[in-house]
């Protein structure tokens, strides 16, 4: 078996894969589980079209069914999670079923969170397929279902037994959904990683160029990045909150536009630059690093700013988000570049002021 | 503060404080959370009505807010799951408030199983009121909601902070739940305590008559069955399988009838009636164990049989059950009174004998 492998401390443990094929995986399952177990494919439509061939492939000597869940972060929800439980039944599933997340952060967090309830929980595999999953969302264990009232409202944490990333199928993924895992790797740079986001700036060109080998090199940075913050701190008590730069902000405004007409990457690109301007204000970044980070989203073709917006109405959906506490919201910073502060103190007035710097 | 106090053993070990009461409870949470902290209350009407302002009397230092749920089996789902959700963001829960789910079992499972999900988890304390919650489903950690797969189908594994049984509230309590309570004592004691089968037998009358000195005893002794096979063997892989005596056939049955016109006690009445003629037909009991088991239920009012029942219907039921694996019904059979073991290879030829024998 080819690749790196990085293992996340967890309260249960578990491998991350970068640079595996998708047909190997049932050689690394063979060594996990049982033959001949009952495995449950879980995907969308197109991933399944490109690449469940592959996959089932590895996979002869286990039982294998397969759910297609439609495209959209709107089947992120109760209502599917029921729905899978009805079919999962169908197809005989018991809790000695694997459940395989094929696919992106939609398909990992839905599957995911079908996994750690069903029967009281089933174990699971991320196969991570968008750049977004593979360096953010398919680490850390973190899985949920968006709510009328918030996104990723109800969720677990629910470590998986591998995490298996084929970096081959970056090559069919759209640029827009590549961008989104710019966005979180631009992130993953500015909170704790400053040869991170020089290497981004260094390739950006190569980058847009798509170049294979370079999408291997930025991943697996990337991935380090989040299993780092990820294993010092499952839970989100502590480092593990500096993953959430850019999200407060960010959040508000997919919630705004009830994430019609903005993607994840384009919110968090902009919650960043709102985050760094409020961190200006308050001596944490130079305004040389607050140009430097805007610079560098621009050349992607992330937004930096946007247009029309109520920021009052921002600051309400803000108070929404589950990382406050009594009421206060809860940010986090960055301090220069590489490094990142959590404020439980910010007042309104600053947010007000950091929104409209970002609002044209 | 008086009464008893048992920890269990867990991945995080809490305790469990029999005999205590609900206006010191606020006085206990001041020891383990801050003051101040937002409570959510989540409870039936009856048992608001009953209950909530001796709870609240002990909270002066704390935010309650409270949220009423229908009584019912049929609130424990998804559908309910997703208003508990929205009511809790209206109230401005966030994952530091802690949810006091006061009622029985249905108030504990649903409300324990929200708290597990909500914002990836509140902490929560189980509040028992009825004699199955607080002998069974409050301690062990496990919690769910029903779906039309199957009950139980979807929860999780979710240690309280505590659990917190005032026997007072059991004097409200119709006979019809104090029967829930006493089937599931019953079985404590056939799969590990002959002597708590004793003393059930020997206190009938006075059982019968609800002295509340009793109850204590009763309550506790059955209470400490459920603690300890939950300790050995949290995620139920071993020892905890146990507990299930009676349940396959029980569970089986209250689906048939689609929970209605049986109670769970009923149903696990008759399902360890059926499982121990099964036990006797492979020899693990004898025919005088399996009269005293019959006699016992009998002389509390519980149903050792059940009319005109289709027994393939209630054994293709059985194979929805979560204890299944890989197709092959899991059966707990008691051995002699006090003891249990779990079969893999029941053939449904012989679970078909065992239904007839309770089929009249």
């Amino acid at each position: 078996m080819q690749g790196q492998r990085i293992d996340v401390a967890s309260e249960k443990p578990y491998p991350v894969f970068l640079g595996v094929t998708l047909e190997n995986l049932g050689e690394y399952l063979a060594t996990r589980i049982g033959m001949g177990e009952h495995l449950l494919v879980v995907t969308h439509p197109n991933i399944a079209e490109l690449y469940l061939d592959s996959l089932k492939k590895g996979l002869p000597s286990f039982r294998v069914d397969t759910l297609i869940v439609p495209q959209g972060e709107e089947e992120k929800s109760l209502e599917r999670i029921s729905e899978l439980t009805s079919a999962a039944i169908a197809y005989g599933a018991d809790r000695k079923t694997v459940v395989l997340a094929l696919g992106g952060g939609v398909i990992g967090d839905l599957a995911g969170f079908f996994a750690s309830m069903f029967m009281r929980g089933m174990r699971y595999v991320q196969i991570p397929t968008t750049l977004l999953a593979m360096v953010d969302s398919s680490i850390g264990g973190k899985v949920a279902v968006n709510h009328p009232a918030g996104k990723n409202l109800l969720g677990d944490f629910y470590p998986p037994l591998a995490v298996w990333t084929d970096f081959s199928t970056l090559e069919t993924l759209p640029w827009e959904e590549m961008l989104n895992g710019l966005a979180e790797t631009v992130k993953h740079a500015v909170i704790a990683d400053e040869e991170l986001l020089s290497f981004v700036e260094r390739h950006a060109q190569d980058i847009k160029a798509r170049k294979p080998e370079l999408y291997k090199e930025l991943a697996s940075r990337s991935s380090a990045v989040k299993v780092k913050l990820v294993s010092e701190d499952e839970t989100e008590q502590g480092k593990r909150m500096f993953l959430n730069f850019g999200h407060s902000f960010g959040h508000a405004l997919e919630a705004e536009m009830a994430y019609q007409g903005i993607t994840h990457g384009q919110g968090v690109s902009i919650g960043m630059v709102a985050a760094t301007h409020l961190a200006q204000e308050r001596g944490l970044m130079s305004n040389a690093e607050v140009q430097r980070l805007i610079n560098l989203l621009k050349s992607f073709g992330l937004p930096v700013s946007i247009k029309g917006k109520n920021p009052q109405t921002l600051i309400d959906l803000m108070g929404a988000d589950k990382k406050n506490y009594q009421g206060q919201k809860v940010l986090v910073l960055p301090k220069g570049i590489g490094q990142a502060i959590v404020v439980r103190d910010a007042k309104d007035e600053e947010i007000m002021r950091a929104w409209k710097k970002v609002i044209k």
